[in-house]
Parts: structure tokens; sequence; C-alpha cells
């Protein structure tokens, strides 16, 4: 084993660096804004980049790097392939493979970035002594990981996790990003809240009113504007927590699905315990505490009582799954 | 390894009974009836009873079985204890320590009967040489078993592979046996296909003009009596495929019901397979051809193209899979 591990973890808007040493200890930890122009080719260069510069600037030799691990915001194919990322313009490209190329020939890992901060949270976080794990992340879509059995489960198309696409409500007609209709990510991610919260304000006045004994907005003046748009799921989160009836009702569904879709699991690989990241469980224990309540209600005999916990590492766990990726 | 095992698969009505030698060749094969009384405690004095009697008939000492590997239809917690059973009377019942004891100490390996077929079907039948496998057993209830990274998946409860209890339609409001509303069971087993069926038949006169013209029955004349109630899937699905109207739309709900449970599947653990088996899947390539079709139409992405097939080996895949066991 050499000395040194790269963990990176790309996100829409920026890339986690990481510096561990090969006991998994984090050295240092920096960030580049990610360019997705260029069919996200930029990435890759631009990766290329901060790392030529660093390793430069601290003296370390290439040969002192025992790999990369790279999580990324996409479906991921056994065999490496980045099946599609959205968020950064990949289609069919084995990123790892150029990334290497770029770096004098170091091996890269690649991984969805989910199934990375399900490693980093099993390896130095919350789901640490447990073999089988199954997590949510909630942020501007829904995404997820399944470790069973000590192991990842990548699956045979890389869709393992894959709990956005849950289907929880079969009679729906607005269509998901996927192209189906009814997926978990309609209803329990953070776009999900915002749009569902807009769509019970029949007018700006009623909302004004309604909006005026709660916390939910900076300014009643606000709504009247296109700051409206500003809002966001956090905001809401905030007023079901204050009371607020329709944030109440919105949280109320939303949680309700989200524990939908945790019972599904629960009857396919029904895991010790189940966590909750992204940027939406910073909301907490009323969070924890509703979801909860609506999975005891609706899971399965003895699966009622698995267990439910909010991350641990925050927005690290990517960066310590993918190097927990090298150091396997 | 010793020179013999025994593979068994307990059914609500009998129990099917495998000797196989330590190579996995299967050298005999009986079945004795499931007496289900006295809170289960029969089934295993009846076990032992026709195990001892052949060992002594055939001459065959205990110290040459190198188990007995033990199917049973009920959840199984990991350590071994029979949550609930309700075919077989068992409830938190320690069902291998006992039958163990019994024989002599030979040593007793239990496990869910559709986690057996599994293992039998990936060890001799149409799951070889796949290490990620998704069995959906359709009987008198809906049952399942999950292969993942050529492991089963117990899961931390025994509730890895529960597919019958996906809820499919959150908006239910008739119960399913496990108390809760919506489960795949309710709609894809041959009970529901009967019950559905049943329900959508508004009165005899009707039922009898409408049957009249199809192979649903033996004779009209049965309908008018109790026969009726003898009405079986298997009917059903034989005058769907003679093009009645009824039977089609209710084996088309099935089906779709089916697909979209193994849809949480594939957004779960992605399966390179899956097998459909149990007593319904004797219907053959016309089953298969509409559950492929709404899975088809159903799932997300790459996943539409996952293999489905039926299971090979029958009800023969219990006794393999029990020794398999096993042998492992």
């Amino acid at each position: 084993m050499k000395k040194f591990i790269f963990g990176i973890d790309i996100g829409g808007t920026t890339c986690k660096i990481g510096l561990f040493d090969n006991t998994g200890l984090l050295l240092q930890e920096w960030e580049t804004p990610t360019d997705s122009g260029n069919n996200g080719i930029n990435v890759i260069d631009n990766l290329a980049e901060t790392l030529h510069e660093y390793l430069n600037s601290k003296g370390i030799s290439y040969d002192a790097i025992e790999g990369i691990g790279l999580g990324i915001p996409a479906q991921v194919a056994p065999d490496g392939r980045v099946v599609i990322s959205s968020n950064v313009g990949w289609q069919d490209h084995y990123v790892g493979r150029e990334l290497s190329v770029k770096m004098n020939g170091i091996p890269v890992k690649v991984i969805k970035d989910s199934n990375a901060a399900a490693l980093g949270e099993m390896w130095k976080g919350k789901a640490k002594g447990y073999r089988n794990v199954s997590l949510i992340t909630i942020g501007t879509g829904v995404g997820g990981a399944n470790i069973v059995n000590g192991e990842l489960v990548i699956g045979s198309k890389g869709a393992g996790g894959d709990f956005g696409h849950l289907t929880i409500y079969p009679q729906e007609t607005e269509q998901c990003g996927c192209g189906r209709k009814g997926c978990l990510e309609q209803y329990a991610s953070a776009t999900a809240i915002v749009k569902q919260y807009k769509a019970e304000l029949p007018s700006v006045e009623e909302a004004k009113g309604r909006l005026e004994t709660t916390v939910i907005l900076p300014s009643v003046e606000a709504i009247e504007t296109t700051e409206i748009k500003t809002l966001t799921a956090k905001d809401i989160f905030e007023a079901y927590v204050a009371g607020e009836k329709v944030a109440t009702k919105v949280i109320n569904k939303f949680a309700k699905s989200l524990a939908q879709g945790m019972t599904a699991v629960a009857c396919t690989t029904d895991p010790e315990i189940f966590l909750i990241g992204g940027g939406v469980s910073k909301a907490g224990q009323p969070l924890l505490d509703i979801v909860t309540k609506y999975y005891q209600e609706l899971a399965l005999g003895d699966t009622k009582h698995t267990k439910i916990e909010l991350t641990e590492l925050g927005n690290q766990s990517g960066i310590y799954g993918a190097a927990k990726l090298v150091l396997c």
C-alpha cells in the first residue's frame, strides 16, 4: 500500500477533494467549481489540473499515490461506465479511465456518489459496525445506496439503491424526470417539497395572509415579487416546525411517501439501519421524527423496529467513501 | 464431508424429502403429509419418524449424514428462529434445534422456503451462473428471495425478499393478511386472482352467459352450485388465454401489479435475472409474456432489459436448495 489516496466527490456545483493517508486519516480537503461544459470533459481536465498542481506544490511524487476514488452523481455500470449524468454532462463515458490517463496512470475507481456516501458512513460515520445499511439521500433529487452482507449492491445495470425511482403512487399523472410516473423523487426531494408547497398557494393574497403568522419567508413582501421562486425546502421545513398549516400538509406527504419507499426496501433487503442524508437531512430531529412515525405505521411486521438515523459525516461522507473504495 | 445430506421442503400440505449424496446428486425423494396440529410439534415428530425409519430400513448410519437442510414456509430470523408460520403453526420456534435433538444431533439448517428455492435454482436450475437473482413465488401467497453478489439476503429481521408485501396500491381499502393495505399479495397471488374474478361476477345469470363461450369451468351448471368455490387461478389463466373478457381484465391487473413490484426490486438490488416460480408459474409462456410486457413498460431505464424467466426445477427447487445450504 502506497502512502496517499485521493477521495473525490463530484457534485453539480463543486468537486470536493480529500487527501488521505493509507490509514484513512483525512490530511487535507479543498473544493473546485464543477464546470459541466464541453460534455463534462472540462470536469476531468480541471480535476487533473488541480491534482497536478497540488502534488507539485507539496512535492509529492505520483508514485506515492495508491489511487483515486471518484464519486459521481450518476448511475455507474459494474464495468465503470457512467451511464448518464445529466448534472455533469456525461453519457456513456469511462470517466475513471480518462482521469487515470491524465494522472500518469494512477488507478481511478468510479462509484455512484450515494454509494460513496454509504461506504463513508459505514467506515467513519453513523453506520459503523453494521453490515446491512440502506442510505437515502434527499437533495435536489432522491438517491440511495444499499449495503448487504457488508458489500455494496451495485446492481446488474448500476441501479442498486436507486430509491428515488421506487413507484409510490401509481395513479400519478405527472411525469418524473426519468419519464415514468409516481416516483419517490416526485414527493420526497427538496424540489418536490417546494413544488408541492407552491401548488398549494392559490393566490398571492391568500398566501400572504397565511404566511404573515409564520417564519416561512424573510418578509411578506417577498411573496409579491419573483422572490417566491427562491423559497427552499429548508424554509418549508421551518414553517412546518412552527406549525404552519400548508407546510404541515406538504411535509406530512413528503414523510409518508419517503416512509412508504423505505417499507419497499425493508421487504427487499431488510437492512439493520436506514440512514437519511443529503441537504434536506439538515432539517434534523423533526425530519427524523415524522419519517419514523410514518415508517412505523406502514412497515411490515418486525421491520417496524429497524433503526432510522441521520448521516453523521455530512458532505464529507462522499470523500471518505471514495477514499475507502481505494483502500478496500 | 460425510456421505449424505437430507434436503427437506415443508409445505402447508406435504413435506418433500430428498436424500442427496455429497456431490449434490438426488438419490431418493419422497413425501409425507404435513400435520400442523399441536402448534406444529407434530411436523417435527413426523419428520423425525420418517427419517429414522428411512435410515434404519436402508441401513444408513447417522454418522454418514452431513446435515439436514430444512426449507419452511415462514420468515426465519438470522439466528434460525421461526418468527411465525401460520401454515404450520409455529411461532418463535427454533425448529432446527428441535429436529436436531430428535435426530441424534445431526446438524439442521433452517431457511425460508423461497430462499431455499432460489438457492436450488442457482445451483441446478434456471439461475445457474448468475450472482444476482430475484425469485418471486406465486402460489396461495406471494413470496420471494433475493441473491446479491452471490449471497442470500436474509435481512436483519428475516424479511429479505418478502416481495409479497411490497406496497403496490397505497389507496387500497381492504386489508392484506399481514394487516397492512395494498400489498402485492393482494393482487398477484392465486388467491387474489380467484377473488378478483369472483368480484367481477355480478350475478350467477350474467356469469352463466359469460362463461358459456369459454373454457373457464367444466360445466355451466357448476356456477349455479357451490362448485364455483372451486374455481382456481389455473382456470382463470386458461380463460384469459382463450380470450374471455373478465379473465383478461383480472390477469392484466395481476400482471401489472406483479411488474410494478418487480420495478421496486430493480431500483433496490437490480438483479441480473428475475425468476417466477410457485404454482401459478405453471401457466407458462402466456404468464411470462404478459408480465414481461408490463415490466418493460414500467421499469426504470436500463433495468427494462433485465431477464425474466420461469423457474426450472418446479417443486423440487426447495429440496435442492435445502441440500445446497448444507453443502455450502
